[in-house]
């Protein structure tokens, strides 16, 4: 469900918050299918959703011609499917093998449990922290990690646990193992980074594969790596951007998620240019974290395929 | 097929255009359902396709949860296709009714036969006639219908028959019966108001309901009717936009197709104001245009769904 | 000054807030000129510029052919200026008389007071106060004025006084008395309504002539009045929009200072316009205020010139 | 004069082209400096224009702060203005020299002379032509320039010379001797690229410094080179762009006029993007030649100022 249910009422007076907490989301299940392409793949799982009284409520599919690959997503209400879910591989399980499906079942109860990564620059996490207390991302946030402690103060005023764990050169090692233990120990599923000025190691990387988003504030692939805005600057382009972008093994270069770009002129400076940057990244980190945990993403090879 | 297929070559130059005038597309098949959702829509159709190794290329499907309408379009590759489409009716009408149905198909190398409608302005008549000529349109266009002489240099560059036919307040009801009797005589099926300057009657619309584009200069519904950029400027808006839409009874008001803005300043005059606008609407109108010739739009209440 | 001078260090890193805090702004004059257009104006304001050794930072001017109105906003850097600034009317008097220019003088180290209305809709009120902290708003908030007592969190977090003043037909009168004693107590120079969701009256207007800045949640003129975004989805627009704009006594028709759009399609809920919208409206409000509170914005008629 | 003046008439109509054609632009003088920046620069040259009863049309200045740079612009009508431009170095010299004033004069009824330069593509030509056609571009094309013959419909619709140049390996220098010769017999002023898939010499670059001007099919400095948007799909980006910019010896590394984009997604084919980039390309380039043509461009190191 996107959107945040506030609002709408004839006084034009929202909801508060609580109250919209309460509001349990509908339960729904998700389905992802990513495989080679062939006659069939849609009836089979149409016909196997119909059988088992599956009510549905968005399909989306893709096929990418040039690679002959398969994407598809199904959501279907889980009021008078006729099983429980948890025997959904054994269920499925036949028709998957038959049609040599590559599939995913994921659950709107079953929220996502995300990690936010922070430096000093604290404009994507407080965005983020807003939009998730406000109802826009649903998933649950059990920690915010920090290498520095300035962001703290939003951890506190949304509640939200915030561990401190500096890294150095020297220490990188040793911090990185302490933020896996904290993810493991916490069961996340996502690591966002917001605006976190660390490169995390291949070893890291390894832990989350697809599931660690960054956002670098330029329009990838220009400007990759340090100061982005800077080197715009000095180039004088006319447009800025920001990309939002799951991470790999190579600098910058990972399956881009979303892009936005900002006008900016002659009469911009530097310190300009930084500011409209920083609502470029609010927006496409945001819409990120949003696609993912509402699991409209399937990556194909270096790219995404985004069923918004 | 959107694109026009040219260029990419490894040296940047283009196939001429006869030579892409004469790849001929591949021929599919695409069917369009609008109906009541209810379960095992999509199982019945891809069942139904798949029975008869109908290969799909594009299938995009939406639901109004509001309405309770399901919308469905399934474009096909016809190789393989194991029975004629003149058959369509008959072998597929048991599951149309099994299902109440409502469905329209239509096949690719059917293509549509559009005539294009213009005053003095003529920016949209060129900008559509070089994206017909470019491939970019999979539409014929076998005339042009004006109220004007001015635009007769364009039908002659792309030699396409271009008839004047004066309207005034006298002679409307004439003038409109002798268009009806020429787009009957060519069999059209899609009539485009390329900035044509006069109201059509009921009874005209009524002769293509949800067959005729029109585009309004302006971001609708601000500035329904006329001289919109005057009344734009007047205002002081920051953003002047256009939209394409079908035309109905109510002036401005039919379902809309497409719209889209440019920025604008208090440096701006009013003949700027034109200007810029003069791109917005031959932007939205030939967007509108393609997806109603590559039969993308359903039109749902007084709404558009644009599967593109 | 725009943007707000943090990060742009190789580190990557961004200064604290406090010391940012501490850094102060350099001094400034900013003279607006608004008069019958003649010659002679620029050389007039140039020459007695240069004379008393202003050091010039940015200027800007323009004209208005239509009304023959001349606008110039010309920026100074005080030091080295040849006379204190209280003695501007004196100095400056005999030129503005000999050209009949009316003139309005502004220092930048003396900060406009800033009152932020609100209701329920926190979105833009956390998204002002972020923004003033972080620097990007040239300008002292004293206080917060609300008819629900659901934001005061963020008054605490930030910890600027809250005032809560129910309003309902009844007491409006009384209510507005409180708020305007209020506002002139703190000697308040600008009254932004961040979604306060009451019509303020004739009186209270008067109170603050083109002080008063309202954020409406669609792309005026269209959907003036109650429930835009409902409005919006029913006529199936494809672009929703917000407009921020001097409150005058015509609901929804005072200048425009900023507008802004986001694409929606049929995928896009009631919900989805909620939640895109209060994006928009965050940008277009936080942007008023800042070409505000910098002096950027001249009325001409029920038009804005912004020099930003 | 931007725009062209067409249309805005109560009955909507337009003005015949060749009615526009002979209503004489007002005739103005526009004075471009570019120096180090200093105090008394504006009251200056704003003293000299009044002192000879100029009537100042626009005036935009900036201040690159970065680089101690001023940059002016100041159009005035010259009705009325005391003395004949041809004396104008004789009478302003003495001030140029007194604050070492760098400066340029144009007057806009002497039109800069275009030569269009294309090879197969031609819908950057054919745009750039209606363009100029319509009175949106104030300049004189007396010939293309073509390494194809294809475009030559073109040139015949438009009545203007049209000259085949071949270019191979072999003899680039002798062609580009002949296209040298042909621009200086015509005195072209400005030579765009239109597409132009020849890479020009430094020998050739060198005859016209900051007079050419190309489009380059990618938002710069993103995918420099050949088949940007090949290389675009490849990356999976989420929006593609379009860049004009000055040639210098530099392989699309001159200072950028004008950049624009367009969103894409997983839907878009190769050819989408190639469609999509056509409308780009075409917006960024006449854009670009409006503003140097109507001497609003001035280059700063390698980036512009363009006052718009």
């Amino acid at each position: 469900m996107r959107g945040c249910g506030v609002g709408g009422k004839a006084d034009g007076e929202t909801v508060p918050y609580t109250s919209r907490m309460t509001t349990p989301p509908k339960s729904s299940a998700i389905l992802l299918v990513d495989c080679p392409d062939r006659k069939g793949l849609v009836a089979a799982v149409a016909e196997f959703l119909y059988t088992h009284n599956a009510n549905i409520l968005h399909a989306d599919q893709h096929q990418d011609a040039e690679r002959n690959v398969f994407f598809m997503r199904v959501e279907w209400d889980l009021t008078g499917f006729d099983f429980d879910l948890t025997d959904f591989p054994a269920v499925f399980g036949p028709i998957a093998q038959r049609y040599s499906l590559r599939w995913k079942l994921e659950r709107s109860d079953r929220r996502h449990r995300v990690a936010l990564f922070v430096s000093k620059y604290d404009h994507c996490l407080a965005d983020l922290l807003y939009r998730h207390r406000s109802g826009e991302l649903a998933c649950d946030i059990p920690l915010i990690v920090a290498n520095h402690p300035d962001a703290e103060r939003w951890a506190t005023f949304y509640d939200i646990p915030f561990h401190v764990i500096p890294v150095d050169g020297a220490n990188k090692a040793a911090a990185e193992a302490k933020q896996i233990e904290l993810l493991k120990q916490h069961n996340i599923d996502l690591v966002v980074l917001a605006r976190y000025m660390q490169i995390l190691s291949p070893a890291f990387v390894a832990e989350f594969p697809m599931r660690i988003i960054n956002v670098h504030h330029s329009f990838l692939p220009a400007f990759i790596g340090a100061r982005p805005y800077h080197r715009a600057f000095e180039r004088g382009v006319k447009l800025i951007g920001a990309t939002s972008h799951y991470v790999t093994d190579n600098l910058d270069e990972g399956p881009i998620i979303e892009q936005d770009v900002m006008r900016v002129s002659h009469r911009d400076t530097l310190d300009d240019l930084l500011t409209k940057g920083r609502d470029l990244e609010k927006g496409v980190l945001s819409r990120a974290v949003r696609w993912h945990t509402e699991h409209r993403i399937l990556v194909s090879g270096n790219k995404t395929v985004v069923f918004d």
